[in-house]
């Protein structure tokens, strides 16, 4: 639908604050028609990334059940940070914008379970929470603005710093008894 | 002077990006007064921030010679990250924004004296350079534009990340004997 494809792209590039009436004329149809179908932006949004949510549910699903919970929060933090890099529009989204509560309450729900698991299994820093990785995706985001066009290699290298100082304290994964530090 | 507390307001606000127009409007004066002063919005933003930066370029005098490396690298980060939170202005500038350069290089030479010493000191991970510094001030200004109002918190958590992940391993730092890892 040409709409949707307007919107996708222009979110990608100019985040989920994007103008309707830019919408709108990208879609080559009127700003009334636009509303008519879509009432509000946030209707639009929603609308715009479903099909991406429900594959990104579907890999939530398997991803809770992989046998190595740290190796998956890590390979999970990985794919969304990628995701970052090539459309600011999703993870913005899902991280603070309207329309997409639901999808936000189902990623902090997995997201819980894959620190619960990584923790369970002594690979995370006691302490970590779901918070913490909202201040990782939020850097990242920054991370890419600040580095265009090299945002790929800059997000790479940040993330890698953000996963390291969410590991556990050596001398605690080695005994795999969680301490405070 | 007039032109220049109404820059300083709104590149505080919005950026260094911030429109000329939206400087005179603010300052009230007209458009042509404000080029005929400054010709472009890189000599408003050099000029805007002369004094800061002065400010700035004593205390690096000073933090390169304090006796504990580690603590002055890691006193000049968080000093740093907090002025991001009150204004989006000045180290947007210092690390990407024209008319600044020489400021830029002045601050690239004391973050690597700092690094250096702290290298030396056995308390940084092999490896961390001034580009990682960007990465965090980067990411520090995707935080604060995500948690607003509560960035100062969320900014303070997301920096004590970042050190962490500069920290030289626990073995490492006790030996003395920096190692790749």
């Amino acid at each position: 639908m040409r709409i949707i494809a307007a919107a996708r792209d222009l979110i990608a590039e100019a985040g989920p604050g994007v103008p309707m009436a830019r919408v709108a004329r990208r879609a080559g149809v009127g700003v009334a028609t636009l509303y008519r179908r879509f009432p509000t932006r946030d209707d639009l949004v929603a609308e715009t990334y479903a099909d991406q949510h429900a594959e990104c549910a579907a890999s939530w699903r398997q991803v809770v059940r992989d046998s190595d919970p740290a190796r998956a929060l890590r390979d999970t933090i990985l794919r969304l940070c990628a995701t970052q890099v090539v459309d600011r529009g999703y993870t913005a989204a899902i991280l603070g914008g309207r329309g997409l509560e639901d999808e936000r309450m189902e990623y902090d729900r997995a997201l819980t379970v894959l620190l619960d698991q990584a923790k369970a299994a002594g690979s995370l820093r006691p302490g970590i929470g779901v918070g913490d990785l909202r201040l990782l995706l939020a850097g990242n985001a920054g991370v890419i603005a600040a580095a265009w066009p090299a945002a790929a290699t800059a997000s790479r290298r940040f993330v890698e710093h953000m996963l390291r100082s969410f590991e556990a304290p050596r001398e605690t994964s080695r005994q795999g008894t969680p301490t405070q530090c």
